[in-house]
């Protein structure tokens, strides 16, 4: 049903994280997920500010996933996915925070997400 | 005879940029100048572990000046590429950094990198 590899921590490639970031979407997506901890994928892409179908949004998700940059559980018919920050952390010491940090990455993106409030599913981490 | 147009800072694009850097030719690259100060482009296809030729060469200097990660400079016949840390660290706080010490990213470039002398055609910045 899921047939995503998630790399283990030490198998962590940089050029392919970097890759799986190259991306405005799956920046906000990113974003939105430190904010907001591990988050209903319906939700995420309803509230990122992500102008796009499910379909588009599952692949950008599986990209993200390959590379390590996300994870994903399963709970009854729902699909929740957070970032891997303590995965990404001790691999990448200070990458991932100064790309959540990184200012005006995406001006529209941002203006857009800032239109509609962000209530988390799950507490954040 | 250079057609390549380097941005300023204030139009850095961050998914532009982490494109730029998401290939291990160009992560080797943007560290020996890292550790190298500006330097002849020869030199560094040379001694930065890069087994290509220099029209491939070109090709990735060439992304990594229109994202804005390195700018270059003629002199006389010779072209010197360098490393624009400073914008980079203005616009995006801690990520060349980050990226700069990132362990083992690439083991094979790091261990034929090891095996030629470093010899700043410049003095470091």
């Amino acid at each position: 049903m899921d047939d995503v590899l998630e790399p283990a921590a030490a198998d962590f490639q940089l050029p392919r994280i970097l890759a799986a970031l190259a991306d405005p979407h799956r920046l906000a997506t990113v974003r939105y997920l430190a904010r907001n901890g591990e988050s209903w994928c319906t939700q995420v892409l309803q509230e990122a500010g992500l102008a796009m179908t499910k379909s588009t949004f599952s692949h950008h998700l599986r990209i993200l996933r390959e590379a390590g940059v996300l994870t994903k559980r399963i709970q009854g018919t729902k699909g929740f996915t957070k970032l891997r920050k303590d995965d990404l952390d001790r691999r990448f010491p200070g990458l991932i925070d100064a790309i959540i940090d990184a200012e005006n990455q995406n001006p529209s993106l941002e203006r857009s997400r800032g239109s509609v409030s962000l209530v988390p599913m799950t507490p954040r981490t």
